[in-house]
């Protein structure tokens, strides 16, 4: 699992509390403590309205002075990513683009350039004004994102799908998540090397003892091919699922890997 | 999920202690605990070298004195089943009968009576004198099974079937857990009134943290359309991933139960 680890955003409270106050500590602790969880890609999102790429560097610039993990540059603005990836030292994620032209447009020809060619890219199921309804849909301006990757010599290993995790308690179509799953598998069978991934607490959104949520879907998503999160790699009883579930996708022969990180105190661990 | 409690057995030792002292008490609050936690069936095992039957009386006797949750009448010895039969007060689980004829010889024609038409029956999809290997194999076993049920007249929303759950960590083929699923699609796609069970604790057996292996497990088992399973009625955490994975394969709209359960404090609760 390709952990894109979640928890420096402005949209978190605390977070956002902490760059508020320009807290250097608290995004050096968070930053170390992620990086060491096992995380691939520190997520950075300044989520704030006003200059926000000023926020974007200062957050980098902190993050790069105590780990070398490499970073999701997050921003809902393309301009604000391509303009902030300079700011990295060393080939991370460009988070996000979607199936909407413009962003396209914008981040591919960067992202093809050799200077940027270890990075890699989310691209979010999205259309170009709207969040597509069916699997039909999405699968369809996926296949039109892995065209333009294509056009511009994006590797597919280096493109993580994200096919639009929704929370589970507004879902009433007795399908339940087999539209996601549906997304998952197309896109593990046509295109193996392709990442497949989301933000996984998305889906316990307004639900109580959301942990539990969070670990059914890893399983379940596991299975049907999702090999990359966004998460928070701090939960250790989400690591473990994740582990059982990768050995039981037939991803860790005698669950090698399961036991080490168990050794290692990646979960586990009495408290 | 129909929740066959397992914690009556005498292959656990707390249990087997127990029974050789005759230990009432035990077995009383063991059958109360698990039936307000959510038992459809008390699984009882008496577990030993003598008078197994004799046991087995004990045990119904004592379970019934202080509740009415049905029982399933566990034996490796498809006879001391049938004798004991009669000492359950209402319709329980014959658990149970495998591929072979001389167990199905002898059971089906019970469970084809009128007084014993309410009972459920648990299948292990075992040969006549080996565990298949293979997924081809096991369906045969299967078909045979539901060829003889036919024959004797026992409805599919009797028949229990365990497609033999098997420990992950010996798993070296880069399968994982795909035969039992492919099994369980099977039967859910051609048989959807039979329930799809399993002893779900087998799949961790000597791993360590075994809860995150049970859990991972029980939200793919769901998905591929388990509706039953042995398993233990008190472990808190796993219901929650049942509740939640039942969510996400479309039998739980807007998570009504999954909130019931929560605010009825059958997960989550404040420790």
């Amino acid at each position: 699992m390709i952990i894109i680890a979640e928890k420096l955003n402005g949209a978190i409270p605390s977070c956002a509390k902490a760059i508020a106050a320009r807290d250097e500590a608290y995004i050096k602790d968070m930053a170390v403590k992620q990086a060491e969880s096992g995380a691939a890609f520190l997520d950075v999102h300044a989520s704030v309205k006003d200059n926000e790429l000023d926020v974007l560097k200062w957050m980098i610039d902190t993050v790069q002075s105590v780990t070398d993990c490499p970073i999701a540059v997050d921003s809902s603005d393309v301009n604000v990513i391509i303009e902030a990836l300079p700011f990295c030292k060393r080939p991370g994620m460009f988070n996000s683009v979607n199936g909407s032209s413009h962003k396209i447009d914008a981040a591919f020809p960067i992202l093809a350039k050799p200077e940027y060619s270890e990075w890699h890219v989310m691209a979010l199921l999205e259309g170009e004004n709207s969040i597509a309804k069916t699997a039909a849909e999405r699968i369809e301006v996926f296949e039109s994102i892995m065209s333009k990757a294509k056009q511009y010599g994006i590797a597919d290993n280096r493109i993580h799908i994200d096919p639009l995790i929704e929370m589970l308690c507004t879902t009433d179509d007795e399908e339940g998540i087999s539209m996601v799953l549906e997304i998952m598998r197309h896109i593990k069978t046509n295109y193996p090397k392709v990442h497949i991934s989301g933000a996984i607490s998305n889906i316990s959104f307004n639900l109580p003892a959301r942990k539990f949520v969070n670990q059914a879907f890893a399983a379940v998503a596991i299975q049907a091919g999702m090999d990359s999160a966004v998460m928070d790699p701090l939960s250790e009883d989400l690591r473990a699922v994740i582990y059982a579930a990768e050995a039981m996708a037939g991803l860790d022969d005698f669950c090698a890997e399961y036991m080490a990180a168990y050794r290692e105190g990646i979960f586990g661990a009495k408290k």
